[in-house]
């Protein structure tokens, strides 16, 4: 796609729209806070790659003090693991012999990869595949209250770590859960009650690993974790500033977008629609914040199209042609859309990233 | 992305999850269905290209009768010229000197080039940028109620165009409008009035141009419209079904996607997240229909996840491991997500193309 990607120095007021753009420094202080408070508790850190998906990115991550990354599927992994990491965490079932084939090549190339496994199938499949002179670690997922893939209670949780402890092939690594928000006592509950059922067993259970960006700060309530995982503090965007994880300074992306039609009163149009914003509402009624506007709402959204109602915004909003800067509602999958992400500081673009594992839903 | 593509002749049931596939027969028969309906109606036949963004498929609808091709973005105008297309229609406000240079570019190597304005403002910078011995032809956007872009009256339609027919580098092509679905009757009053309007100043408006794929066979009912625009037809999706412009059996694209988890008796999860079907519900409560499985609904999607809640559905659910068939509630927004697209007929794979245009929001 032949986009006018701005070269560095750039004024932000002359990047091409729409372009999600990220502040280098909000985005530092955010890599930063979140170490640290994973490290004065004790913590390992882990950030999902899922929000930038940007090898630069997750470098200065691991250098912040992250122990590694997490992934969520094979094809991502394998990107960054070409770009040098080699401590990944894949929080999925991994299933059929053409992706098992290629996580069986991953893990001969990289010192530590892990996956989880929730069900029999799953782990029937990694053991008809790895070998003991090359075990995969395997960690048993746990649903903890989120209602998504997981096993359901500590009993079942232990069950499948035998099965997974009596293959040469795959090595017992711990548990994991990606929590309900507010769900920290389940998570401690689950999580004590799986690792005594399994030291009365005599299985050791290293890693014990909760994630989530909405509940991040409460990670200390959870002192059976050994590690978090999170993906989106990264960025942050409107959905963490209303779970009171951040604060509108801590937003380090922004959509920028150009009013390009002003049909009514009452309305204006934006040219960052879903292929810009995507139809993630995640319990908003409307479709991102427009920084300065704050009675302008976002009622619709077409692919190029965003659709603004005026009618309760009482500053005059900007004319045609003006650049407009967006709160979207949820960052990762803005990402998702894009092939390069431009990065800005003091009001200058600094550098154009590849998005590296853009679209690797494999 | 090393993504498995897979070679033609492989069977359906070989193909990489998540992967959205299109039934070349079933593709080729809605192309066939919709230009003889407007041959038959005498209305000229302009496919919207944001459903597939794909040159050799927009080649089949241009080979089946279109006259053109409609876009909405200059880059994606400038893939479909690459790919020797010359007689495009830009359905956008082009505003900004780094779009309109590059539309003049665009205007200089194509045959027949148009974009459309709603805005004395979009009109005042494509004026500064056409020169007479190059001209553009622009047409004035109307609402006719659907409530996005456009000009709100006959009145203005006529204002707009007569400063359009003053500028020595443009010229006045007529006029534009995307409805609102159920709009005929305002669509005609608005257009006829225009129309006669600009008679009397002695104004030609040789194109008035409507659209839109749900109301694609009510065409016949705006006879003032001298062509209709659609792209979802193509494909088709579960919101086509829904309006009646088709049946399941004109279901051209489906998201091939695996059951990843079984964790409780009433739920299985899907690999086919918001990376693979987006979070677009058009009015659904769920986010897809899983083929075959009628009270199984996706309440909810992650980016890799998509939880479908069991509890309705009275046919045994497939185990992990086991392939279904997801008809998308939106299937541009699909297309967007995927590098390229897969075709199949008879169960095995035709071709693998791709998605020229993917992203190409500027």
């Amino acid at each position: 796609m032949s986009y006018p990607w701005p070269e560095a120095g750039t004024p932000l007021e002359q990047v091409a729209t729409p372009m999600p753009v990220i502040d280098e420094d909000r985005m530092a202080a955010n890599i930063a806070r979140v170490q640290a408070y994973c490290d004065q508790h004790g913590k390992a850190f882990r950030p999902h790659i899922k929000t930038h998906k940007i090898a630069a990115v997750a470098r200065q991550q691991v250098d912040a003090g992250a122990v590694g990354i997490n992934c969520q599927k094979v094809t991502e992994a394998e990107v960054f693991a070409d770009a040098g990491f080699d401590d990944i965490l894949i929080t999925y079932n991994i299933l059929g012999s053409a992706k098992l084939s290629r996580l069986k090549a991953l893990n001969a190339r990289i010192a530590r990869l892990a996956v989880v496994a929730d069900s029999e199938v799953t782990v029937a499949g990694l053991a008809s595949t790895f070998e003991a002179g090359r075990p995969l670690t395997v960690l048993v997922e746990c649903d903890t209250g989120a209602r998504r893939c997981g096993v359901q209670t500590p009993e079942a949780a232990v069950a499948l770590a035998e099965q997974i402890a009596s293959v040469a092939g795959l090595r017992f690594g711990g548990i994991m859960t990606y929590p309900a928000v507010g769900g920290a006592a389940e998570v401690e509950a689950f999580l004590a009650r799986t690792m005594m059922l399994l030291s009365q067993k005599g299985i050791d259970c290293p890693v014990r690993s909760s994630g989530g960006s909405p509940d991040l700060f409460a990670a200390h309530l959870v002192p059976s974790a050994t590690e978090h995982r999170a993906g989106t503090y990264v960025y942050n965007d409107r959905s963490m500033v209303r779970a009171g994880h951040c604060t509108a300074d801590d937003l380090a992306m922004h959509v920028l977008a150009t009013v390009v039609s002003r049909p009514a009163a009452d309305r204006a149009v934006l040219d960052c629609g879903s292929k810009a914003l995507t139809s993630d509402l995640l319990g908003f009624t409307d479709y991102g914040a427009i920084d300065g506007f704050e009675g302008a709402r976002i009622v619709s959204l077409s692919e190029e199209h965003a659709v603004v109602d005026l009618s309760e915004c009482t500053k005059p909003f900007p004319q045609i042609g003006t650049m407009v800067k967006v709160v979207p509602n949820h960052t990762c999958v803005v990402t998702n859309l894009f092939d390069r992400m431009v990065f800005h500081r003091n009001g200058r673009v600094t550098r154009v990233e590849n998005v590296d594992a853009r679209g690797a839903v494999w």
